[in-house]
């Protein structure tokens, strides 16, 4: 089992391992005593994993209770909100009790957000069981629901006390799951990694996914430790994601977050004028992850949808531009240059062919 | 104009006086660079003070929108909180900018929560327009919603940026409106301030609301400083609230927050054992302010509504007893015990005839 130790306002271990799952409740014993523990998940994980998770918690001593709701992003809404906040009072939760965010990143984002505002804070504990969660959601403390006039529009910085990663659970996941969350590794690895960026590129590295979970947590604690809330460095996670958000909500999320995120990164390089070599590497390690590169929307709808984004800050907005595989830069333009950006973006990925 | 300035996560500033109502936009430019600002208030305040605040918010600079909901505590709910977001999302409100909370408890209360989670916090400015909201829910960062399974069942720790309380809208309060505020600046003179008691006992303090509101948000802003999330000796607040939920939800909210921490208080003392003539002096305190001081629930319904409590923390639960008029104790008491603690209060009130 591997161990990254958070230190955020609070301090947490996220760890990762094989057959993890069934030894949640124990793991979690050691940070929380045993008190009652609501488990939020959706319909999906819960049929593979729920009675698993939930015999482990009870035989550790918590009085469990568990609430599935339907899978998808479509349910990261108020409406679920609500749901799971009701469950929580059915099940007579107190300040000291406890919430398990069992699944992908919808729910560790929303159970996370109801244990934030549940009588203003509660714990809870993630299990990712997608490997987007496991790099990405499930670490910083960020919490969210998606609102009708933007994606993770509502929310809060809520850290877990604990994180348990389930390797056997990530082996098992089908291939466009794999993907979605390869794109937020091969983030990480342009971002600061060029090695782990190297080990993603062969497209064939499930057998080091401990160490790619592994890179992608201590590389986001690094940055996250810096600035919890989000008002400096933290803004280099998000390369891709100001081009990737705008593609998924053009798509009405029926692109997956990794896939825009990956069109998004490609973007990013192809805007910032670096060198067609390093695009098409970088398009060409997207590819080898059964992840798309481009996307056909216009420029200016592109605009639009990227200016809904809350990060931007009345008149600017933050680009995260790649220099190097392995080196981004961080640059303030005015959002009315946006379409100036996505149309180069648009036209050296037209030049290349990509 | 009279300043208490608070420190806690975020230093802010109380400022109490005269006129400030129209004033408001040119103190708020002081601490907040003029920005998008959405006013959130209830429909009977926007009546008498949404346009004289807008004006002046205008006037300073801000790009203002204004959204009012229906009055009454029946609003604070899910359901108005979801349409607050929309109408940030309508306002397109950035990170950077603000929501004004102009109006009672219940203003404070739901705009602040819905400032905290919006793009997970934006910065807050509160507006108090009745007593109880300046003397107390505006100071503190506490924000929240109820829920059908309980009152402020969730919410969030969120400190305002800046407090402005018009002494002069607080003047202009009916008589129902000053004895609910009159509850909590009583429960503050127990708690810590013989003299504050004193003035109140008149009942006739109305000349003196600036000092009377100063006193409040002094001795609460240094309590909270001590315990910003309420963890320890925050604890001490909730004198008369104990009992006070529990009768303000046997009512059905039909009863003003401040009439049940009333009634809540004085069954405290009764329960605490205090001496009959400290007790009555309590109750008549709160008669002088037209307040009530007993209520005829069962002593099982009351406890029973008392569970519902969020403070409670698994097997006991933590009353504020008071000693003397200026002093009180915490006391942990097993829940099981409560009908008993209700029962003596009940039978103290009965034997005195209160």
């Amino acid at each position: 089992m591997r161990t990254v130790h958070i230190t955020a306002s609070t301090e947490y271990d996220v760890l990762i391992g094989e057959g993890l799952i069934d030894k949640a409740g124990e793991l979690t014993r050691k940070v929380v005593k045993p008190c009652r523990c609501l488990i939020v998940t959706d319909d999906t994980v819960d049929e593979l994993y729920g009675d698993r998770v939930q015999i482990s918690f009870s035989y550790a001593g918590f009085d469990v209770t568990r609430f599935p709701f339907p899978a998808g992003e479509a349910s990261k809404n108020l409406s679920t909100l609500s749901d799971i906040l009701d469950a929580m009072g059915a099940a007579e939760l107190s300040r000291s009790d406890l919430v398990v965010a069992l699944g992908g990143g919808v729910v560790g984002d929303i159970a996370g957000f109801a244990a934030a505002i549940y009588t203003r804070g509660i714990r809870f504990v993630q299990i990712p069981t997608t490997l987007l969660a496991a790099v990405d959601s499930s670490v910083g403390g960020k919490t969210a629901i998606d609102m009708p006039f933007g994606k993770n529009m509502v929310g809060a910085f809520h850290q877990p006390s604990l994180v348990i990663t389930d390797t056997d659970v990530l082996r098992d996941l089908p291939a466009l799951q794999l993907s979605n969350g390869a794109a937020e590794a091969i983030k990480c690895g342009v971002l600061n990694d060029p090695e782990l960026f190297a080990l993603l590129e062969s497209g064939d590295w499930l057998d080091d996914v401990d160490a790619v979970v592994e890179r992608c947590v201590a590389y986001k604690r690094d940055v996250v430790a810096g600035d919890e809330f989000d008002t400096g460095n933290r803004a280099f996670l998000n390369l891709g994601h100001t081009f990737g958000h705008a593609i998924e909500h053009l798509s009405h999320f029926t692109m997956l977050h990794g896939q825009a995120v990956a069109v998004g990164t490609v973007m990013a390089a192809s805007a910032a004028s670096c060198p067609g070599e390093m695009i098409r590497r970088l398009a060409d390690c997207m590819k080898a992850n059964g992840l798309p590169v481009r996307c056909d929307y216009p420029v200016t709808d592109l605009a639009r949808a990227a200016l809904s984004d809350k990060k931007r800050a009345g008149k600017s907005i933050t680009l995260v531009l790649p220099d190097v595989i392995g080196k981004c830069r961080l640059e303030k333009v005015p959002v009315t240059d946006l379409p100036r950006w996505f149309e180069r973006a648009l036209n050296t990925q037209e030049a290349l062919e990509l």
